[in-house]
């Protein structure tokens, strides 16, 4: 625990007086949404950063006397990453959250690490851009989070991950030092790729301060199509027939029968709950090829087994997708706690990691809901449960490390788009190279030999 | 140099006696594709690896007896990356040219590092996929290269560079380690992203053995249009016109009056020598767009000052895309040397850039082709020259530098698909923050302390 003094230093420190003290409103910048990783303790100070010279000087100070900083977009990681373990500084973004430039001749974005994801989309297309990375909570996430834990969402499909956007970070050290990585071009090879490394590093290396994003043309039109299937498997299998047609989807996702009578249910939004499976895709491009597009896909989805398959225009592929998007919220319905996972797999193996994850829940009598961006091969099964309850945790946790297991040994890994955090770091060692990790920790070591950055998570 | 003892004991480190020793052989592969850059020594031996086993031997050995190696594909690098300075161990990858997989449900290709870009792309098309990274120099570069050089080609306005493919790689650490790096699926969020810090890193920090990389769905057509414009600048300012339009081209490349001139002369495929400038446009996608796409685009060109639009089919586009590639060929023919940069800058300075670069050579009386691809604000300078000539080869110099110091002034970077090697390093610290270098020196030291992987590169 700091003592008051430092906590006076640390305050006048600041451009502004932007410190939490208290316990009370400290505890709310313990946790974050990974529901299964509790904090040991809360953060001695929240501070929220004003400047990039405002996060030298914490940075700096805390390094001096190795004070822990866990940096802190909108808190939505769902791994433990923006968790309190020993105290330290919580260094809020929520103040640097301004849109610096969107300049529609570069396309690019320079953003404030506290931006939300969802505005900088919407403010991309005012210009005619198209900002693609979309994680399922775009609304309240921000760009500096999504940066730090590589997040990716429903495009990724089409259009990579937040990694393909990342041009240039202006990052600040450990020791307090401002440094740009990259440039800010539409591309760069000189020297090594830091800005890349930064991605997902989850704050254990540097602090993100100012990103220069990629921007895309605007798609002129998109649509959405859903294809319900009387079989789970079914419908995991026409993903793959999908990925052999000659159409390209934006997006291919799913929700199993679970999550689609718990969607239902919450939204009321007339989704088919006697259903076992729903893909959904969107289509999306020049609006001259959308019915060759809509065709194809439709044509293949019946092929593949489909018994009930719907078109939505441009609005009706936006409700659609808001109904897929509030499968947590609605998870979290039906019990006190929901713990989400993030597994992927080669796109082959999709079936049969779906099927297992139905097992491992049944076997421990848990309630899943599942749902993913099944073009990527990448499942987010959301467990209902009581975590309180001793039994229904020891379950769950079992549960997650035989999903693990299932994951690894269909040749995928345990974390696609969500990170590591606390959550996971028990499982790297089982699907990371143990060589690979040994290097990645002596980065960790040269970035932040002090250890203050982020202690404790990923590794 | 080696003593004679030590090449026999790296004769039995491989599986077969895959080995040059003789001076006139190893001469062949103290040189890259880089003029301007002499080695100074040849290689003690050149080693064709076959196998990884021969790759973990060489290194193995090599680390313990402090031996420079420089791991090599085609060597068609640009910048001096390949080149001999200190004797050592050329280590050859062009028996490793396998292509392992391609992989059409994962939508992906594993490949040695030997294997020649456009037999991967070729073999991707076979299985209806699509590897877009295309180097003009494709048809002989390799994939491992391209990864360590961090290339892109004409297709990154629209589909990046090949960083951006790179899903997982087995490498080779300097202590002769077998890492895997990264992870077989389409998205991975597992500790830091070490796939992405070996591309561009040239061979500094560790031996790429096998990649698996990230395809595509092939896109159903394309064509092209070539637009000729009296004046060079109003042919740049179009460039960043067509960005601002409704379309996205896969390719908007440019070459110069000079360049027109030059190939013309070399391919005799009519192309309009009388005008200062050429874009190249690729637009590709779905036929039932084409129209569309075409009509837009041709408009556009129009509107911004065109004064001959031909558009082409898929055959007709793939005609004049070689005429653009030969460029650096066409230039050779010019004088005895070539020498070709790689600069970029933010798009909306490419009307500045390109004439500033011809403003340059004019002042030092040097013959220029201006080829590059404009979609990215991506220049190839190619200065045709003849580097025994004392004054000629300090004109050539003094101008590269100025082109640089435009380049920076006008937010750019000084290079942008090519890489540092020896050429560039000089300039690496007008560039990068000083911080970074320090950052990327540090990573060198942990990746290779004995720093024999490819020494004096980069920094």
């Amino acid at each position: 625990m700091l003592l008051k003094s430092k906590i006076q230093e640390i305050k006048l420190l600041l451009k502004n007086d932007n410190i939490l003290t208290c316990e009370e409103e400290c505890y709310c910048y313990a946790q974050d949404s990974s529901n299964l990783i509790k904090p040991k303790t809360n953060p001695d100070v929240v501070v929220f950063a004003e400047t990039i010279e405002d996060v030298q000087n914490i940075l700096k100070y805390a390094n001096e006397h190795e004070i822990p900083v866990i940096s802190r977009g909108a808190g939505t990681n769902m791994v433990g990453s923006c968790v309190c373990d020993e105290g330290g500084i919580v260094l809020n973004f929520s103040k640097m959250n301004k849109i610096l430039e969107i300049d529609p001749v570069n396309m690019t974005a320079k953003v404030q690490p506290g931006v939300i994801v969802g505005n900088l989309k919407q403010e991309a297309e005012k210009s005619g851009l198209f900002f693609p990375p979309d994680p399922s909570n775009y609304a309240v996430s921000t760009v500096g989070g999504a940066i730090a834990q590589s997040s990716g969402g429903a495009m990724g499909f089409k259009y990579g991950t937040i990694k393909d956007y990342v041009l240039s970070l202006k990052v600040v050290t450990a020791d307090g030092r401002l440094m740009t990585l990259g440039a800010n071009t539409a591309k760069d090879s000189v020297g090594y790729h830091l800005a890349q490394l930064m991605v997902g590093s989850e704050g254990t290396l540097a602090v993100i301060v100012e990103a220069t994003l990629k921007l895309l043309p605007k798609p002129e039109t998109n649509c959405a199509i859903s294809a319900y299937f009387d079989n789970l498997r079914i419908g995991m299998i026409a993903v793959n027939k999908i990925i052999g047609s000659k159409i390209f989807p934006a997006a291919i996702d799913f929700m199993d029968k679970n999550a689609i009578m718990t969607v239902e249910d919450y939204t009321k939004c007339g989704l088919r709950t006697d259903k076992d499976c729903m893909l959904l895709l969107t289509l999306d491009g020049y609006k001259s090829s959308m019915e060759y597009q809509l065709n194809s896909a439709v044509e293949v989805l019946k092929n593949s087994g489909a018994t009930d398959i719907k078109v939505s225009d441009e609005e009706g592929a936006q409700n659609i997708w808001k109904a897929r998007r509030v499968a947590f919220a609605a998870t979290a319905r039906l019990a006190p706690d929901v713990v989400t996972d993030d597994i992927i797999v080669p796109r082959e193996n999709l079936p049969d990691i779906a099927e297992q994850c139905r097992k491992i829940a049944e076997k421990y009598n848990l309630k899943m809901c599942l749902v993913g961006h099944a073009g990527d091969g990448n499942l987010h099964p959301q467990i209902a449960v009581n975590l309180e309850n001793e039994e229904e945790f020891k379950n769950c946790m079992e549960a997650k490390a035989e999903i693990y297991k299932a994951t690894i040994e269909l040749g995928g890994t345990i974390s696609a788009e969500h990170g590591v955090g606390l959550e996971k770091k028990a499982y790297v060692k089982d699907t990371v190279d143990k060589n690979a990790i040994e290097y990645m920790k002596m980065i960790k070591n040269i970035f932040d030999s002090k250890n203050i950055l982020n202690p404790n998570k990923i590794f």
